[in-house]
């Protein structure tokens, strides 16, 4: 009978949601700031759409839906006997819950492709779910802050994805590391150990530096069929170009060496980092004010799992908390909507992890302390003369556009009690209403932080309040 | 190839977000005026939590989630072979998507009993699901925006309703009726008829008075066991004894008439319906502003099928446009949270329904022509000698928190074209950087709406878009 819910879903608490806005709220306004528009798409989609998008892996940890009505039937009925879940599936569930945003997006621009007006830049914030094991920081229902845009292939939209992570954090308070690194230089160094074929595994050996170092990672690559021990000496050699202690500059230069003319795409790769942050330093508020350059590293070893990914690339990683995990990431595609159809549409985007973020704000104790838009005002309500006297005034204080509220009945004497209430209900004011007041036509109104009291009239009371 | 969205669901483009923020944003105002803070809960619940609760029609509309992982092997090792739906379900989900708003509600209330503070008053605006037939203005993944309190049985509570009802619509500029009833009464006049044991199939049928009329409800009673004839005429009176012409006062006269003292349960509903006018009658805001009573209608017909409702009962019908739907609804329920076993907790609770709000507001004409919160100015990008000085207005307008737009590729001689882009998107400025601006260090401030054209340095241009 005790009622819970699933495993790595959460409610959200007045004060819950009223901090989770915040992060929202500052999000949104930098979208808006930098021309992004919000559009919303369902919580469910046809499977078809999320199916083989995500990778084997990726499409075990899809909720699917089943089918309304009698969903039994064609099993039942099926002429062939129906042994396992993969053959079922497709028998019984059509639809499933969004497992991200960025596919959805992509859905979305087909569809509408003539109704949308490109260079198109839309934000997004809503929720996604994935049935992967819950654990402390990750849910199974969790939201995600997209924003893109596809249609246009100019770097100002990447320079300007490192402003948007760089004023959005700065707002929150949280120090961060923006990474920066481009597909094009991974796919150079392949190209420079001779094996431009094994980009793919490479690429996926190397996401896991972070987790393995840098052995772990050359022994990953010696298990890749094709790639032979002087190869891994290229790759590694590469792999330790960039260091967070070096500019972007030294970095840029120290790669530029080690390339050479051996690479064509390498060469476009370098040409793109360098006109970005050209950009950027246009673009950079005063340092003294904003991002500092300082914080933005080139890093080569920065892959991104995600194969849709092939130009600049970007991952923000929390610098204080005991978290330090990626709160952040994103990158540019050469044909993310060519999985519908559409072919030869760029573009780039970046995702805040909301929920991740949120953790940080808490731990550093960030969030502003008048997040939650509760109740300013209670009128006590313990005096039955009073009560006219309290509903006008109730009256009154609503049509100024002051949230307040009554005591919710009539409880003779029990100020005490009342103002117990309101104390736990981190209500602000209290009016309170007795014999004395209402003789005098007046209203006493007490801090409920400071605990001062005040006699008011009502212009006096208003204006206190407003 | 082709992608679509399941049908009954919907994208949101960004024109439609803004227009259903701005019905959301004027809800959660009043909302939060009167004292009710969000929560939000998770859109998975388990199947156990929603199952029985909505009756057996409601159960089969509820969409199901398949297990994540080998879901077919329990139904594959089964003892007893499965050999229907309902067989198969236990079996294959626990998890479901939300039904409405009510039910997570109550598992909130009883689940965090401990940490609420009553009364508790709480609003959730959340989407929710239901496997009905789609069909105009009818959604399979739908808005609903609740308010509730519980544990307060103070009247005051519904009068507030109805002014939270008034203010909504009247912000929103549509027009509405107010219908309002209370459970009680309609108990009375099955009391008064003689069958109280019939309470809930003679408010069934009365509840299809709407669709079938009285001489329908009339055939319908007589299809129910244990009701004569005689029975049935008293309670068409009673359906007759309100009407939209009479005033509130004169339609509590008839009932009170017709009542006598054939039933206690009845006089209590008379005397909640006469409180909760007391109280409005003193909170209301002057006739000449808001509510005036003319569209606050007593409807002793009104009956809602929901069968948790014990006293006061509500419903808001638009009072234009071609829908005249239910637009809005709720009532008194004094044990909602008894079905999580946590008994006698009373509570009152609205709900707006936002789509067919949406669909009214759209096709009134009313919603604000600035709903969309787009970019407010754009720079062209058409001159390569001005690319670095167009870099650094871009810069300078952003540091102002103006929503601004470089371009993304520099076009040289393009000006038609871009400001072409900049009418389809609706974007109000646009900044023209020529050879002449350069030269005289100002810009071209061009009114896409009027067409005027102003020729301003940087602070006359800053001025201008603040």
């Amino acid at each position: 009978m005790k009622p819970s819910i699933p495993k790595g879903t959460r409610d959200f608490s007045p004060l819950e949601v009223a901090r989770r806005n915040y992060i929202f709220d500052t999000i949104k306004t930098v979208f808006k700031k930098y021309g992004y528009q919000p559009i919303e798409t369902p919580v469910m989609e046809n499977l078809s759409t999320l199916t083989g998008k995500y990778g084997d892996e990726g499409d075990k940890l899809i909720f699917k839906i089943l089918n309304s009505g009698d969903f039994f039937e064609p099993i039942q009925n099926s002429k062939d006997k129906i042994q396992n879940s993969k053959e079922a599936l497709p028998l019984i569930s059509e639809k499933a819950l969004r497992y991200d945003l960025t596919v959805p997006f992509a859905r979305y621009v087909v569809m509408h492709q003539n109704d949308i007006k490109l260079p198109f830049k839309r934000y997004q914030i809503q929720p996604v779910w994935r049935a992967d094991r819950p654990q402390k920081g990750r849910y199974r229902e969790f939201y995600q802050c997209d924003a893109d845009v596809v249609g246009s292939k100019s770097l100002l939209n990447e320079a300007e994805f490192v402003l948007i992570y760089d004023e959005v954090f700065k707002k929150l308070g949280v120090p961060v590391t923006i990474k920066v690194n481009n597909r094009k230089l991974l796919f150079g160094i392949c190209e420079s150990a001779g094996v431009p074929d094994l980009f793919m595994p490479i690429t996926i050996a190397i996401d896991k530096l972070d987790k393995v170092g840098l052995n772990g990672v050359q022994e990953e690559l010696g298990k890749l069929e094709g790639l032979n021990a002087d190869s891994i000496t290229i790759i590694s050699k590469f792999l330790s170009a960039t260091d967070a202690n070096k500019s972007i500059a030294d970095c840029i230069k120290s790669l530029k060496d080690l390339f050479g003319n051996r690479s064509e795409t390498a060469t476009k790769g370098i040409a793109e980092m360098e006109e970005m942050l050209g950009y950027l330093e246009k673009l950079r508020p005063d340092a003294s004010t904003t991002l500092s350059m300082t914080n933005l590293k080139l890093d080569i070893t920065l892959a991104r799992g995600l194969n849709y990914y092939t130009g600049t690339i970007f991952e923000v990683q929390a610098d204080a908390g005991t978290l330090k995990s990626s709160i952040g990431g994103g990158g540019r595609y050469d044909n993310l909507t060519g999985m519908f159809g559409l072919k030869n549409l760029t573009g780039v985007g970046i995702s805040f992890g909301a929920d991740r973020i949120y953790d940080v704000v808490e731990e550093l104790n960030l969030f502003p302390t008048n997040a939650i838009e509760g109740v300013k005002v209670m009128i006590t309500n313990a005096e039955t003369a009073a009560e006219n006297t309290a509903l006008t005034l109730l009256k009154t204080l609503r049509e100024q556009g002051i949230a307040s509220e009554l005591f919710h009945e009539l409880q003779p004497g029990a100020f005490g009690k009342q103002l117990k209430y309101a104390n736990e209900k981190q209500i602000p004011f209290v009016v309170v209403i007795g014999s004395a007041e209402l003789q005098e036509n007046k209203f006493t109104l007490k801090n409920m932080e400071t605990g001062e009291q005040q006699l008011l009239n009502i212009d006096e009371l208003i204006k206190q309040l407003s």
